[in-house]
């Protein structure tokens, strides 16, 4: 019986014209990665599940495809463990990979695996998917792409500069202008928990001020309350909420509000820093805004953090994001290696590029000019052509079958394939090839070395 | 307790000098895919397990990557089935979905999914990672890459014609001189069969006749003999095993050997057809030879079958094979779609061209000039100059952190960056940028406009 053809749900099959325009992102980014000073590195679909387990929290496990051990799985099992009936029990006996959650534990594990050769500071570029066992639903799926950039080995503010300037060079070659960079410093937040003399709820704090956009203020101060935070410590950082976009305004009055934190202080220094060196340096189309309610994985980034909204005319969630951690290569056991980096989200920039139709039209074109088949005299006289525009890298193609005249035009019409050769037996003899442009149905002959000339330059 | 950094058997970590390696030779596969009017489609890295089971043979299952279901996976799992404990029967049960096993049988179900939007003949590329649970070995992982090309929806052998040139298109592109195309044709293989009269023991017939090359005449007839094949009919074949490389010779033989056998006689006219193309349409470097012997799984293939050897200075098995099948949709209810297809061999055509030096020294090279960072007004005038220089697409760095100058040039020197820029306060005040030639040793000094000429060009 026929299998039925269908795929798994949350996962993706791409069709050439998705593909394509897929590319011309990739590509964008990936050139400028490169010219950025970021090196390629590639590391498996799949990891052992130690590598990848109690990284990303309880749910974060809870999200990782486990691969089934291979052969008769059931062999090693401990009897026990196997009458307990208990899944999670269980699939630790029957599993030991796991498929990629991120890029970025993987790039730890890759960076302890190969230290001794990699010259830090390490810039690193990866474009490759991940995994996860995520409900799906619109704009977010089971199997998706990551392009992530990191430096690890120096704690140099100027990365924190070059990020923000990578970002600009991307969405700019994107032609998406209005891209607003959102930047905040997690000693910032510590700072306003410590002022507030919250700093045992620092979690609870930045998780709360977090939902701002989404809940408002009053939703925002009524979490705060159940979770303990004090009347008074409300009262105490009431500016917060009426901060605008002003990098200036905003970093005066931060400077008042910390002027009792010394961790607050010194983030208060770094975003200076930062915002003094892109005065210099202008951003091509992209707008830099301090945003103090900015936490995204507040564990897990120690420093700046990055978040990137697309133009305000677009209902879209962040198009990327990222920050600083101090002490990524840890949990593989290599030290005080403080990183940088950033991700482009590929799927929600694609949905972005769509609906304001910035894909360039040129990228779905694929084959250039179709050769009509005559039958086997004529099919070896146009491959001959087909040949040498091949050669000169115009995509060129033979229909394969003598079939009827209109169905290789319609062929040719449904490809959007802009030139059709028409050369029978009259062409041959006089050496030449008959062009019909299918837009304007205008024909012309040309000898090879013309034909070659026209169609590369078109 | 930090994890081990290591990954699962079987899998590789790609360097940035591998990727690089790698990228240039999937680009030049992937040029040629395209001029050949070939349009790019994606799959998802898993697919429900009844896609795959039961398309590979026996062999095929036991080797296909299962992924546990997630949550509870138990809890659903028949009593009987789990008291049995059998690995077999309870795999079924905790999981549906596995690894992509190929890229053939995933593209099949694309074609019988998406047949509405697809216009036939449908000319696709696939470049992507597969997944064998088979034991790892020199030049064998568990994951890899595929790269394909498929036309699917026309039975005419001018695709035949087409996919050898593009392997000579390939392969001369990739500087890989001296490789070989063998060709055979299902059809020969079932009229030796038939004029022995074994047609029955076809299969043993041609398992036995493709290891001619491992284990000699006398094993393969041994073979032969041991599977019920008459010393009468090995009489009668007797003639393949002298048989040279040359074409026309081969043809003449094999016309008289199958003078009896329709099916024979059709195969021989298949083959005397591509050849005589290639006549008119010669191949750049590749060798066109008939190898009766080449088989191929046999079971799939059911007209031309490819195999291409590396130059035989270089001990390697086959960098690439193919031929055409038809009925492969089939499986998934689309009957009658006549397919053929090749495949390129990412990771032997790699070694392959590491062994003969081929890989051009130029993709090696990542950042061109790094800008050495005295401190923070020298690090702003440089990153002026890197971001013009990055506009103008050349890869600049500006070395992190103000470390000692003997730290930073031996990063450059390590790195492979063939410039180094120094631009102290005497630069600044002359607006000039000093560069420094890491392979001679000599300096000079430009402004701007004359240092992105300078590097632009270089």
């Amino acid at each position: 019986m026929a299998s039925k053809a269908s795929i798994p749900k949350g996962t993706r099959d791409f069709s050439p014209v998705e593909v394509s325009r897929r590319h011309y992102i990739i590509s964008t980014i990936e050139k400028h990665f490169k010219t950025f000073g970021f090196q390629p590195i590639e590391t498996p679909t799949f990891e052992n599940s130690e590598t990848l387990m109690g990284k990303y929290g309880d749910e974060g496990d809870r999200l990782i495809f486990k691969i089934l051990n291979s052969g008769d799985f059931l062999r090693k099992v401990n009897s026990d463990v196997y009458n307990s009936q208990d899944s999670l029990k269980l699939s630790t006996q029957i599993s030991e990979k796991a498929l990629k959650y991120d890029l970025t534990v993987p790039f730890a594990r890759y960076v302890v695996q190969h230290q001794n050769e990699i010259d830090f500071p390490f810039k690193r570029y990866q474009i490759q998917n991940v995994y996860r066992a995520d409900r799906p639903q619109k704009g977010r799926f089971r199997e998706f792409l990551q392009c992530d950039a990191d430096v690890i080995g120096s704690d140099s503010l100027w990365q924190e500069v070059e990020f923000i300037q990578l970002y600009d060079a991307v969405f700019s070659s994107l032609g998406l202008e209005g891209v607003t960079i959102k930047m905040n410093n997690r000693k910032i937040l510590s700072g306003l928990a410590e002022v507030i003399e919250e700093s045992d709820k620092l979690i609870d704090f930045t998780v709360a001020l977090d939902k701002l956009d989404k809940i408002g203020e009053e939703g925002v101060k009524k979490e705060m309350l159940e979770k303990g935070i004090s009347e008074n410590a409300l009262k105490n950082i009431q500016p917060i909420f009426s901060l605008e976009g002003n990098f200036s305004t905003n970093i005066k009055l931060l400077k008042s509000l910390l002027s009792d934190s010394e961790v607050g202080q010194r983030g208060i220094q770094e975003l200076e820093f930062i915002e003094k060196a892109l005065q210099s340096l202008p951003l091509k189309t992209a707008q830099l805004d301090l945003d103090v309610t900015l936490a995204r994985g507040l564990n897990y980034y120690t420093g700046a953090i990055f978040e990137i909204s697309a133009p305000e005319e677009v209902k879209m969630g962040s198009i990327g994001g990222g920050g600083r951690y101090d002490d990524l290569t840890g949990i593989f056991g290599l030290k005080n290696m403080s990183g940088v980096g950033v991700s482009f989200g590929l799927d929600r920039i694609y949905l972005v590029l769509e609906e304001l139709d910035l894909f360039p039209k040129a990228i779905e074109e694929t084959t250039k000019v179709l050769f009509i088949n005559f039958g086997e005299e004529e099919a070896l006289y146009a491959l001959k052509a087909v040949n040498a525009l091949r050669a000169a890298s115009v995509a060129a193609e033979l229909y394969p079958d003598a079939d009827k005249m209109k169905k290789q035009m319609t062929y040719a019409d449904k490809r959007n394939i802009p030139f059709v050769v028409l050369a029978g037996g009259t062409e041959m003899q006089s050496e030449v090839y008959n062009v019909k442009y299918m837009k304007s149905g205008e024909q012309e002959s040309f000898n090879l070395e013309e034909l070659i000339k026209k169609l590369s330059n078109y």
